[in-house]
């Protein structure tokens, strides 16, 4: 995609785009925070109770940073995130842990993925809004107390691994599902995923494709934890 | 107690009295995170919900500067907020809101009770301690937004204002029922709030006289949000 020309971020249907997937990552980031602050209860110890707190804490000023980047943009965030309401509470609806494991999974399964996805969009937006979203991505603290705690306890009870790698399909799952709709439902925001605001016709192969490579990396990721997907 | 001598921080007694102090606080500043971005599902918008996520990522905050100072001091802050966690939970558990306006004025009850109690034993602390907890009282913008927010409904429905006034008894109930318990468990962070460690004997009745005064201004507190209590 490096012969693409530069996105102009004056252009309506640039525009129009941009406000969906800041809004979209928006509401991803303040749901995030708030399942994941609720989560915290299925902590078994204080100590790890806080561990969950401050990824739900990074995630809260992730949104910050992108509500502050669609005020500059003139648009109120509520606006923005609320065509992606049903979708984010369906995702997490569907995806509530069981337990501490799963909810430790979830968060890893749902930074990782969301990490992928920052990085398959960065050469389709404008430098501003590029910066940011790359910027929002987690720097590792998080996977590695994660990776740690989870590799221990499927150590010592191996069938859990088997819980975890099914509860990490069913993540995946849901989260694409979800994220069909929404292409389906964003004129704007499934061209600029297809590969740019200009092409004449969405491409929806292209984002079948683009789902095709994160669901890949999932699978990678998932067997590097110890997880088989 | 302005004749009293300063604090000394290398005294065991004393020491022990702060450790408690710093994993009480801190543990209520965790707690208060964690519930109130669970309450944060019972706000009528986005931009309401993120309202309540950012009071709940202030608390989290608090936590790590207190956490912090323990940390200093050699202590592990989960040893130090293990002691309280059970008075924590029943408050917690017995104060559940029942919808946003509880949630906004148990967050206003809690945060203002916390500000009048930090003031109270302000000078039984050495410096360092004293201004860790001073600075960690809710600087008046939450305040702000929740006492705009239920204003205006009451003014909308008056019986609201009715059943609010009760709820915000409960909350002072709860709060004094569960501090007079940590009172009676903890000798040392006893000795401490009844006026100093050197004190020759446990003044309970000058604990008795600080509850009776964050208990009045709680009250005249209500009054002005026009919740009389």
């Amino acid at each position: 995609m490096t012969d693409q020309p530069e996105p102009n971020p004056d252009q309506a249907a640039y525009r129009a785009a941009v406000v969906d997937l800041l809004g979209v990552l928006a509401l991803a980031e303040l749901t995030a925070f708030e399942r994941l602050a609720e989560d915290a209860k299925l902590a078994p110890t204080l100590a790890d109770k806080a561990e969950v707190a401050q990824m739900a804490v990074a995630e809260f000023h992730h949104f910050e940073q992108l509500r502050r980047r669609l005020a500059e943009l003139g648009i109120d965030a509520e606006v923005a995130m609320t065509p992606f309401r049903d979708a984010l509470a369906r995702f997490h609806d569907r995806t509530v842990p069981n337990d501490w494991y799963e909810s430790l999974v979830k968060a890893y399964v749902g930074d990782r993925l969301a990490g992928d996805f920052y990085r398959e969009i960065a050469n389709v937006l404008d430098p501003v809004t590029r910066d940011l979203v790359v910027g929002t991505v987690e720097k590792g603290e998080q996977a590695k107390f994660i990776v740690g705690r989870v590799r221990a306890a499927i150590s010592e009870d191996p069938r859990l691994g088997g819980r975890l790698a099914l509860w990490a399909r069913r993540l995946m799952g849901e989260a694409l599902t979800q994220a069909q709709r929404v292409v389906a439902d964003r004129d704007a925001l499934s061209a600029l995923l297809a590969g740019g605001i200009d092409r004449p016709s969405i491409d929806l192969a292209t984002i079948g494709r683009m789902f095709a490579r994160l669901t890949d990396r999932h699978a990678a990721r998932m067997a590097e934890v110890g997880l088989d997907s």
